[in-house]
């Protein structure tokens, strides 16, 4: 690209920009006390915050209408009572490595949490017995009780193989999603090693599935292959960062932070190639190329890409009753590009496409609340939003 | 909506305009000898005027490397050779109802051109044996040769029995596409009586599929239902003013101008049911809203609507091997946004979309020349630019 085009490129970055902080009311600053409002297609939809005072909060799962949890990614599990911080964080959860993208991230709960009480956690954890100065790292998951705010009972659901630790920084993935049968989907990212994802005798570049209590389902689909993690449920997956399980059909879906343009949204489906980095429609965001090819025979199509890269992250159909109209609507959530998008699904295709919220903050996480909002979790600044329609 | 959200509403549309408008290299004025500069995602794209001096200019149709048709809504028809205008129109060409969106409309050409020669037209056509003040018109298809500069041989192929024409200068469709058997697909809008897009007994607001002489095809799905129009191959279509072919699958794809916020883009499949006016994500343009329902059991969802409406007219699948990055990509004309996207298609979705050209005028009409330059008709300014890499 010539210089001139360059500069150009970032004039039109920088008005587009402008246009949409105008297009949605901001420009603004969400403090405390001070609602934005976002005009959408369908709403006038009121931000308030939250939850504050956190720091670079991950991931946020409600237990009820009035009890929450929130990840830190330093380590830290908040046990939220009606939007009220905790004095003190949940004592005794797992020891994270805290490196680059790493650190907690995901925390989920068993579908039958009233019953049992589980709590799933997704982090990064540094090899066992590592001297110091061995970073090698790699996505664990564990579940446990939380009793008088206390990690309990701590169980190790899923870990990589001594050998496939990984001395680096980033793509630890990882979500946690279960699907109707009580199977729990997680995600590990390719560690910055991009020809990983395409193999299966390694656990990164994978979207895992495993029973509640971490044993392998039986109709996994490498469960028979020699050598395969047979937690393995498809691959090619460079960096999955945002799972959900459409409300009607029950199909898993999933959001994949790519490389510069090739951000994905994809259909998962058992044993499935999705490519990376065999195809993909980005680029290296050095600029170098990744691959010649955009489709080849036996690998997925992305459902949808993201050309420029919005930097996606987590996603989320919405399912309360506040939103009537965004009903089995898809949330999905942006780094990069600040946004909280609305996408409009049919089958296994995306019929329409609207950017509700821009500009807030760096969306990590976004989730329907028992009450029908929707909360977004917000990096720099570090916050919890509420949505609600404005009368 | 309460005034200051319209008023916030207006602003933002300002600037998201003058934000494409920068992004694309324009507010320039594109005139002859002065070629613009479009900054795409894959390539950096020279927009000349091919040819201008036109009048309200319809479509086009390449007849070869150096020849051209071109037709004007007054009811011209222009044979264009390396491209210059003719000094006069193709003479004898049919007699056109100009009111409204009505006139001549597509211009294509037989599959077996080279040999037979044939020339197909749409246009809207006055009720025969009229009185004067007496409107009555509606969507016509004929074929004729073309000797001498001058129409003969005509054939009509498809007119509306004469109890169907109606008053209304609006949503004629039209557009002409063959299949790879030959087969004659054409377009009438549902001339703005929503209703009858549902009702097989009449022609408008329809797909219809005849043979190139006229005849209709025994396995039509709807030669069996009484009273039905014998040649109508889908329903529920409001107002399609783009049909093209996909260059691998084979399969119809359809741009259909919606209601406000409810352009869609469809893959036509035989005796289907598109739903206008009975479900769609739209509202009139009035305001007040044309149904509750945005999907109903037995009725086709669309692959993508657009929302706010582009104002969408002609498709064309990109073929030519001067953009081999976009070979069998759709390329969507848009009216009132004033645009031509490039979409990726994978099987029935819509993967991502990019606007390549904003603001030069109203896209009327798009086609991969001969030469694999992609062409473009405009209105206001009335023109037909090309467009190029730019080294």
């Amino acid at each position: 690209m010539q210089k001139s085009n360059r500069a150009l490129l970032a004039r039109i970055s920088l008005l587009i920009i402008v246009a949409f902080a105008s297009a949605i009311g901001l420009g603004k600053t969400l403090a405390p006390g001070s609602p934005v409002t976002l005009d959408t297609l369908d709403y006038r939809v009121e931000a308030t915050v939250w939850l504050d005072q956190l720091k670079y909060p991950w991931a946020l799962e409600f237990i009820d209408r009035d009890t929450a949890l929130v990840s830190e990614i330093g380590g830290n599990l908040l046990l939220v009572k009606n939007g009220k911080k905790p004095d003190q964080p949940v004592a005794g959860t797992p020891a994270v490595f805290r490196s680059g993208q790493g650190g907690l991230m995901d925390v989920a709960l068993d579908p039958a949490f009233d019953r049992n009480g589980w709590v799933y956690l997704a982090y990064s954890h540094r090899l066992e017995g590592a001297k110091s100065g061995d970073n090698r790292a790699m996505t664990r998951i564990v579940r446990g009780h939380i009793r008088d705010n206390t990690w309990v009972d701590q169980e190790v659901l899923f870990e990589a193989r001594p050998e496939h630790y990984l001395d680096s920084g980033i793509h630890f993935g990882s979500r946690i999603q279960f699907d109707r049968d009580g199977l729990l989907y997680f995600s590990i990212g390719e560690r910055g090693r991009a020809q990983q994802a395409q193999d299966i005798t390694r656990p990164n570049g994978k979207i895992h599935r495993i029973h509640a209590d971490g044993s392998i389902p039986k109709d996994n689909p490498f469960v028979d292959s020699p050598g395969a993690y047979p937690s393995i449920f498809s691959y090619g997956n460079r960096n999955p960062q945002g799972l959900a399980l459409h409300p009607v059909t029950g199909a898993l879906w999933e959001a994949e932070h790519g490389p510069r343009g090739g951000d994905e949204l994809n259909l998962i489906e058992a044993g499935r190639n999705y490519g990376w980095p065999a195809i993909t429609y980005g680029i290296d965001y050095s600029g170098k190329p990744v691959s010649e090819f955009v489709s080849l025979p036996g690998m997925e199509q992305p459902v949808l890409y993201w050309r420029p890269s919005i930097a996606t992250c987590a996603i989320d159909f919405y399912t309360g009753s506040l939103f009537p109209k965004w009903r089995n609507r898809l949330l999905v959530s942006a780094l990069g590009f600040q946004e909280l998008r609305l996408l409009t699904i049919d089958r296994d295709r995306v019929l329409h496409q609207e950017i509700l919220m821009k500009d807030l903050g760096r969306v990590r996480d976004v989730k329907t609340g028992p009450d029908g909002a929707i909360y977004a979790v917000l990096n720099a600044p570090d916050s919890i939003i509420r949505l609600t329609p404005r009368e």
